[in-house]
């Protein structure tokens, strides 16, 4: 028997496009008939949103990176335990911006902390419910930091560091995508954003073919 | 050379008047011309101060075991950082209201996450960096019970747990004090707090003396 749910997570770097598509797929889900829940880390239930402003809005407090990986750690067990996986059991599409490959390519690759460290302490976190899919958003860090700059949107604390940070966390997803083949799928995210937007429900639709199938 | 500092954390169940007892001993040890900082966890610092507010205060959110115990964590870690090391460097008696042992106690073996992996998050969050003397205020859960139900000492969430709980709690402590029997001294909480006071007191003089000797 099948589990009940999909539970798709977008990840990549800063200026990815990734939360715009995101929008837009579910949107394209939803006209098809599909139950869609959309939401994003660190944040999606109130204590996870209270934790993301400490983490990414407070200029006052200065958060250490082993604390910081702890409370990524946090809000995302909050968020998995009182969103996604009930909606999981109901059946739900769940579209997640940012998940645990987020943490590990951040706080344990460019944050220099250890890759196999923060794997750890998300483990306890999560108990072993990785997501269905995992798409990578992938575009050069110039490209990525240019859409940033360029246009209005909100900068946060991530999107001041420098761009070797960047360039790690970049590697750092390439080489998680290339260790877990049978999840990941990586999106051009230079192309046209509607062609991005094509490409993604249509992964998504093929999934839940081959899925309905097995 | 012998590291600077010293770091004494008070651990036990409720209504053992560890943080009492910690206020007195504190002046004492000033009295006597020791340089000392007290503190507590969660806590202490104010990031950890915030993180408190969600593990203790705020009666709006249920916070799940595993996120609990990431956020005693988190905060733990900040307090480190931010106090606790900064202390010791200067050559401080840093007397800290529960640490590690206290999440163990408490998340692990109280609330059945289970003590090998709350410890590993902990290990995680500091990095190897155990108290000097951790002083365990051992008394009955019923005398606890009754001193905190008895007086008017405002209670938190953690208070109103049923007793198999604080039975557990106090369990795993006298565990943690047999494995670490250089670390640990069990101090009879149910003498007269006067007793306790100087008890308590002399264990650390004698430690430092000890400390200055070898």
């Amino acid at each position: 028997m099948n589990q009940p749910g999909l539970f798709i997570t977008f990840e990549g770097g800063e200026g990815a496009g990734k939360s715009t598509v995101l929008q837009a797929v579910a949107e394209q889900l939803q006209q098809k008939g599909h139950c869609v829940d959309t939401t994003r880390e660190p944040g999606g239930v109130a204590l996870a949103e209270k934790i993301r402003y400490y983490l990414l809005d407070d200029q006052t407090i200065e958060v250490e990176a082993r604390t910081e990986a702890l409370l990524f750690a946090a809000a995302r067990r909050q968020h998995l335990i009182e969103r996604i996986l009930p909606g999981l059991k109901d059946g739900k599409i769940v579209l997640c911006d940012r998940f645990v490959d987020s943490s590990i390519a951040y706080q344990g690759a460019a944050r220099g902390i250890g890759v196999e460290e923060v794997r750890q302490i998300n483990d306890f976190a999560i108990q072993g419910r990785m997501p269905d899919i995992t798409l990578l958003f992938d575009l050069p860090v110039e490209v990525g930091q240019a859409r940033i700059h360029g246009n209005a949107r909100e900068t946060n604390r991530l999107d001041d560091e420098k761009v070797d940070f960047h360039l790690t966390v970049r590697k750092a997803y390439l080489e998680l995508a290339s260790q877990n083949n049978e999840r990941y799928r990586i999106i051009n995210a230079e192309a046209p954003i509607r062609s991005v937007i094509e490409e993604v429900t249509q992964v998504i639709e093929d999934f839940i073919v081959n899925k309905n199938r097995d």
